[in-house]
């Protein structure tokens, strides 16, 4: 069986999923397309040499009998609708984050898709398709260092644009740790306080750079999360799970190991398109593999999309404030229980 | 373009690969399959669900129109013919190693195939394709570490069957070491040398373990290669080059960093299986994706199966002499001239 | 020309020191002793085969002519007095933590030193002598990571007994952090406040354990500081410094390189005593060398006695309010400027 | 108890060992000093204020009744008449490497202290006192890593002067090699081969270099040594033993660890004093401790003095001959046997 998929934005992300999807991965492919820009949509068909129609619009995409899937790479402020128009026909969805903009664009998806009676979308929350923050969350799982009492953890790009303001570190950088973290340790969200050292020389006016983030768990985890996006020196992401028998810590990205005038040396990446590149080709070929094993997608799910919104909404207020702010989740509905991580 | 594989051997390995030509990579299918145990051959089109014809031998699966590839994966003896028989029938072939269990063997599989004026046939060495050991080709290529001068390296295994004697350290093991390194630094070998250090209370009785082989290169190159089977504590490939300006090593396999019991530790693997599994990936989808794009497969050649075919046997002799023994290869043709890497 | 000690409180430490002095070091020799336990002070003698002295009390021993240097050992709470006796005799002083148990006690020894017109008094925070913390200092200092900007510490013991409560981990553990924190980075603390995450099944009723400080500067710096004191892994001392242009970090302790098991590890000592045995050495070497060269002591000052008392309540005030406490230093003297290090 | 030294030679190494002795260490102090160029000699008093007197030669300095020590660090040619001299008067002696320069001269040194019937001479080999060896003859003593097999060892510099010959990376460096390796392993040299690698072209024209040897020892262990001494990146010394059930090496001398310009960074010595200063005054605490304690040096004695003697001749003429040549030791006295390690 091929997952036929159709693709809703056809710019840089959306070509990256086609491309996957078309010459890397296996069970699925491209049959549709559509963007706003009519003309990139043609674009990438022939670019990719797809076998595809090209739509006017979501709508009449989602129609199409036979795409069963509905890749959303459109942007942010455009998923809720698409999604849920495709969740109330019954397709599946991929959708890029955000998968709404707010809490409340989250729940009706939530909500739309417990009335179609089984899980449909999943959100690309790539990293836990990451192999190293897998093995973290089996160590955790294996109760390897006990219960999880502190997580230290930081997300480190060397530059950024103009474009970029202090919101942004919440929205577009803290937002994989606030997905990740909490499916680390199988715990909520509770409160979060944001500290703000002297800033970089290097940040531009408008950026408040570096941020610190305290999150406490219901359960009483702390963690402590730099966010600092003109390092400079590299593309880092660190995440380091104390316990109360012991420590586990994500590896450092593999590199050649040199001895060169007077260093001992591995590379540090530039560019966090590298970090993550088989995390998107498993997460994707994931994606496939479940529906085709058990008719569900097994990744994040739109509950993992809404405690996103709720969270990085609180982060963003904790900025302003200064204080600690609540981070406050309805209850989780029976629908999206977490999956129990087997322990062998 | 779909690259119809036609499967000889439907053993471990054979499966293996149908499992991921069908289920993990893209480009390829399988269309037809044999074995000389035919209930093996129908278990394995049942297993993996393939739409594949089921052939006698492997004459009648190469004479098969639809047969764009054969992947021969039957047992080294049986190498040989059915390499022969595919290149002459003009098929595209991925043979597992070894190429042929003789010098003369893989010789007459390199003759075909310059009658046949392309190359059609890679070997299963999927180090290369490794990425470690592809950026430490790369590191050399850039000239980083300037002229190499020795390499130290490693092959451990946790243990060996009793079926594993002393020979078998070159034909097994070493030999991808034979294939890996002399395509790392771009030269020929010329002599080995073999020392028996103290042999391990941990081998059979049959077997001579350790090993270590001194091995020199027509450009001067020394390498000194350890291969120890039954070293206990995991499957370990170490590689280190030293040059005139600077050492690079291989990596070692990333694992999540452990803070326990009075120990930073990570982990060692214990099979060899886990070690290379992603190499095993890219080498099939870089064939596939090659003779998609250039008309030619781009790995390891009928000439590097003839390298390691005469190297191996030079290991051999110098294990049992005891001397520096001569690893003398014809003259490479044009027709194999190596591939310039690209630096940058 | 060999400085005299006279040694006040002959218990463990105490008679470390007087070891390390006769037996190791250079350049210093012991000549009288006293203890409230005066059958203490004479078994040292014994043990050590000191021509020493023993007193009846700091009074006598302050006044032997013979003496140069008081080296206090006595338990915290008799400090102040001993000092300020010591000083206004115009004697050295070697003082272990703490200088004295209130920040008022530290003003008066402080006071008593300016009133003799040059510094007499060392205060025993060995951790800037240790080789790591010493390269970390250097490199910030050689303006190798730009300004700093953050620090993520982490001070873990294996485990703590019965009488260490949940102000134990400011006054006897995050003390270490709060002298070589400051000095690091050349700043002036400005507040602090504190996180519990949940409590480790591992500690005693009374402590809560770990626990979290955020101390930020004058100057903007942001430190976080674990002080867990049940790991149960090991001792164990991490110090990031984060910069505008990269970072750094104290190294693991060395130990040999272990493949065993499946495992690739170095050992984490268990015990304190080893982590900074060396510093304790060259503590009291560089002490008795830096008199010996300019007639004064160079290391942490009386007024690092103060600001480590000072800051030490405000961490103890800000565990039992949770807000954020301010810690208000008096301005400092020009007669406790810093030393400006050398940037070669 | 002081030990008093007599110094013959006033060189570098011998103002070093005078300074460490004088301000450093504990127990010992320099009372007489000699060197062929007596301006020398009279130079150091003055630089370290030595209350020494100043002989014409080493048989006067070895007269003084007050010498306990004799210190030889006069030119290497010189070693064995002083040292003789010493013996035959009861002294005791340290001398730095080589204790002779032939065979015959470390024998002649065996036997004058074999008459004395009681060990008087330590041989300077100082990386037994290096904490990574020491850890590492510890965790071969305790059977972690099973029976040794194997080492893989490298000697590595930054650059030589031109007088340094293809003999020299032997005498002066492989040397250390030579004693420390049969040391940690507690076995005896049996057989020695060289193998050239092309040269580097920044060795000058009278040096091969890099050098490789390969040495077995009695028990059957063999180890592979490179000596690289215009390795360009820095001074770099490793060891790893290969055991039955594990593997064990040598620390990377400690450093901060660098996050900078896209790489993660630990610094390498450029300058091999640096590499070994703590082990020169473990080293000589320990000889001025030993004979305190035990009345005898427990360091490298003049039976590890002559085994280096032999295999430094066996490894020069393996340089000359390229073949596996033999390393004939006489029979170790009982008078020499080796210090039984205490595994705990
Ligand atoms: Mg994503
Ligand atoms: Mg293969
Ligand atoms: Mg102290
Ligand atoms: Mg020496």
């Amino acid at each position: 069986m091929i997952l036929r998929f159709g693709v809703v934005g056809t710019g840089a992300i959306g070509r990256e999923h086609i491309n996957r999807i078309t010459n890397k991965l296996s069970g699925g492919k491209i049959v549709a397309v559509t963007d706003v820009n009519q003309d990139s949509a043609k674009q990438t068909v022939e670019t990719y040499q797809l076998d595809a129609v090209i739509y006017p619009d979501d709508k009449a995409l989602i129609a199409d009998e036979n795409v069963d899937v509905v890749l959303v790479t459109s942007w942010g402020p455009a998923h809720e609708e698409t999604v849920v128009a495709a969740v109330e026909a019954g397709k599946y969805v991929f959708c890029e984050k955000p998968l709404a903009t707010t809490a409340a664009g989250c729940m009706r998806i939530v909500e739309a898709e417990m009335k179609q009676g089984k899980k449909l979308v999943q959100v690309g929350f790539m990293r836990r398709y990451d192999t190293g923050y897998a093995q973290l969350k089996q160590v955790i799982a294996n109760n390897e260092i006990g219960e999880p009492l502190m997580i230290h953890a930081a997300h480190r790009n060397p530059t950024v644009g103009e474009n970029y303001v202090t919101e942004t570190a919440v929205q577009d950088t803290l937002i994989h740790e606030i997905d990740v973290l909490h499916w680390l340790v199988n715990d909520d969200y509770k409160t979060v306080q944001v500290t703000f050292p002297r800033k970089t020389k290097n940040a531009h006016g408008k950026l408040q750079d570096p941020q610190l983030f305290t999150i406490e768990t219901i359960g009483g985890i702390v963690m402590n999360v730099e966010v600092f996006v003109n390092c400079k020196y590299g593309y880092d992401i660190q995440c380091e799970v104390v316990g109360e028998d012991g420590i586990a810590k994500l590896p450092e990205f593999p590199s050649v190991v040199m001895r060169k005038s007077e260093q001992l040396s591995t590379n540090i990446l530039n560019d966090w398109k590298y970090r993550f590149m088989d995390a998107y080709n498993v997460e994707i070929q994931d994606f496939i593999d479940s529906i085709a094993k058990s008719g569900e997608p097994e990744g994040p799910t739109s509950w993992d999309g809404y405690i996103a919104a709720v969270t990085s909404d609180a982060c963003v207020k904790a900025q302003q404030t200064g204080e600690k702010e609540p981070i406050s989740l309805q209850e989780r509905p029976a629908f999206y229980s977490e999956h129990i991580l087997q322990n062998n």
